[in-house]
């Protein structure tokens, strides 16, 4: 799979991308993440990719011109499932589109900044409008690492052991279970005898009941 | 305000924290976050963190001497108002925890990673437990950088503009209106006149009407 970011700021993601799993599943043939830097598409000589918004008031908007000539360039070299842009009134991320994302071929995730994109490139550009959660960020490159490294880790063979992402949080709809590891003694504070006691089919019910008692405390929505 | 942030792998954080406004933050004295490296605080001679989990299972868990070991480091300069844990099933993350957070002094950010951390960290060390929403990454990092984010700027004097963050997306349980910049025709598609009448009055009713015919639409939910 590949995913390339458009970014006005690309350097923020530099060492996410290099140094992450993202950086093993790119070693490793399995997806590939590139970033482009929007500023690289602008006709301006002073490189300039945003201007104020028409109408006034604070902020700065980024313009339809350097962002369709990346996305038209880009489109020039392969098809694109999805052309994504990052914004806090998106639809709400969640596990099942991660989950659904990551059997896509080839995804485009432009970064917005500022107070924003012109209207127009969501209307006629984005297939795909993504929030990772209700609140406001300086910009779309937070959200659009997050979104690369939920998927990516989703594809076989990322992660060391094929079964780990399988038994995170949301895949069942139920939160993981406390986990435990050395020393089994710290200070007084002690582990769960059974899960010392070496019976796999009691530590596995156990684990189940903590899973359905912890979603129930915390997010009885899941449970519906 | 100060945000100390520990991970097991803090490279991942560097560019985001050297480029964005956080770093624009720290060079006018706003806001400081500091990165720690959680393997510092190993005692282990392969400045080992995780261990398997007791009772089996895939993946690795953070352990609880080393974190004791440096956020107690930390407690001996100064008193923090929250020790914040990243985790998928911690409480969500919305634009109104980053405002009440914006107003502290003094706040340490856990990233987890791996399969989680011990159990009697979360009992006995953690405060507060936060989730940026229900999917799962690879670790905490992502996500404390979220939440850096999402406070920091809102620390007055850090956007450059202060009105900037009022008019965001959900600090009014609305939507952010369609924004627009030059040029005003981009091969036929053209911006509301409206926009280009200079009637400021106007500009304003039809901003609010569309930010709430945005959220209806879109998130009938934040109207409730």
């Amino acid at each position: 799979m590949r995913i390339d970011i458009i970014s006005c700021v690309p350097r923020l993601l530099d060492s996410y991308f290099d140094h992450s799993i993202l950086k093993r599943a790119k070693d490793a043939g399995l997806a590939e993440v590139v970033i482009h830097d929007l500023r690289d598409y602008s006709e301006n000589k002073h490189r300039q990719v945003d201007d104020y918004a028409f109408g006034g008031g604070a902020g700065m908007v980024l313009g339809i011109e350097p962002i369709a000539k990346c996305i038209r360039y880009l489109q020039s070299f392969r098809n694109y499932d999805e052309i994504i842009y990052m914004t806090p009134d998106g639809d709400v991320f969640e596990q099942k589109t991660a989950n659904r994302l990551s059997m896509t071929r080839n995804l485009i995730i432009l970064c917005g900044h500022y107070k924003g994109i012109d209207e127009r490139v969501r209307e006629h550009f984005i297939t795909k409008e993504i929030s990772i959660g209700d609140y406001v960020l300086s910009g779309g490159e937070l959200p659009a690492a997050v979104v690369s490294d939920a998927i990516i880790r989703l594809i076989p063979g990322v992660l060391n052991d094929e079964t780990s992402a399988l038994t995170d949080s949301f895949q069942d709809n139920l939160l993981a279970p406390p986990v435990y590891t050395r020393p089994a003694d710290f200070e007084g504070l002690t582990v769960p005898e059974v899960l010392l006691s070496g019976h796999e089919k009691k530590i596995n019910d156990w684990r189940l009941e903590q899973s359905i008692k912890r979603t129930q405390q915390r997010r009885p929505d899941l449970l519906k």
